[in-house]
């Protein structure tokens, strides 16, 4: 019975992923979902980013949280249009609650739509929200033992960004290590430097972004 | 449907964690629950504290992770008895596995049973391990914002750590702000500032742990 109910639970999620897919899809919107530990830094890689895109691209960005408006008071700060999801508690966010937000963002006008998740090293991984790209975030001070530890962080993830590098020399955080438990997790991924607070990397985060950004919604804007 | 399963799984951890502590209260073990975000540092202050108090208290350890048993080798290296109990992908530790653990354990030579939970700001603070204590844990790298957005992990805290806070100078960590918090999630739980690196506040947080093993306990030593 707890079998049956449980997939019922993410069937239930996979198939409003897959209805904000093919949404995004038509409206020509990339969708990225953004991953990683509380405290990672995935935020501060938002405030980085966006006021180098703006000007680029359409931006949106679904802001996930347990509780507060703390990041979406951040992210607002920038001049993009942004929703808080909140969680309720809940350790993810799920395709349902990511289709809510859809529902008040104005996809029409958008080129990228950004997610950031819960903060949660675990549970986000599990669930699909409909994205077209996953960007999962490991702060240095966080440890080098964490690829290992947490691999389902890492095992689907198109861009692996290290954050909080100016920090390294302050930490035993080893690059070759974490390098060498990421590569066995997932070989396809590039890794990225970041130092958000002095703007270091952050450019090739914002072209790596623009790359992705498919031609058909570039093209709509024209 | 749902409901009725979702309850049955709490209702089995529970039924767990009161076994547990039976059997812990009836060997005069003390058990704390340490429970914090991935990289907070919760490995680190188990290697500053159990030097300290290995030779006043017969302590052993359960680690818990989703993978690896790195953990279990750094405890393993201080001379404690040490069990990895590994979730294989699961988000928390449950009563059921710790049950499997205590089994593992020399308990009748213990006074303390310091549990390691996974990394994870959030699902942890669900489950009642059969625990007479928690300590959780921030590192001040994640962000003095944490309180707020992860109220759960604090609020049945007896104490409450913040650690690297050698690293604070580096950071908008704001003491202050962290603190009210707190205070507005958790009125009694202790704050304890540390730095496990520099072996600052660890010896603090050793004395804590000595003053709350029972009585009852430390007399079995005689």
């Amino acid at each position: 019975m707890k079998i049956k109910v449980l997939k019922n639970v993410f069937q239930r999620n996979d198939n409003a992923a897959r209805e904000n897919r093919e949404l995004l899809d038509a409206r020509g919107v990339t969708c990225v979902n953004l991953l990683g530990g509380a405290g990672a830094g995935k935020t501060s890689l938002l405030e980085a980013v966006i006021p180098v895109l703006r000007d680029s691209l359409r931006m949106g960005v679904l802001e996930g949280d347990l509780a507060t408006t703390k990041d979406a008071t951040r992210v607002d700060a920038l001049g993009v249009p942004v929703i808080q999801l909140l969680t309720d508690g809940g350790c993810h966010l799920t395709a349902t609650l990511v289709q809510q937000g859809l529902r008040r963002l104005p996809l029409d006008g958008l080129d990228m739509l950004l997610i950031e998740n819960v903060g949660n090293p675990i549970c986000p991984a599990g669930f699909d929200l409909g994205e077209h790209l996953r960007i999962s975030v490991l702060s240095v001070t966080e440890g080098d033992d964490k690829a290992a530890k947490y691999p389902l962080l890492f095992k689907d993830a198109d861009l692996i960004v290290l954050s909080k590098c100016d920090l390294q020399p302050l930490t035993d955080f080893d690059f070759n290590t974490v390098t060498r438990d990421l590569r066995r997790i997932n070989r396809r991924a590039e890794i990225l430097q970041t130092q958000a607070r002095r703007a270091i990397g952050t450019e090739a985060l914002a072209t790596w972004l623009l790359d992705r950004c498919r031609p058909s919604s570039a093209a709509s804007r024209e």
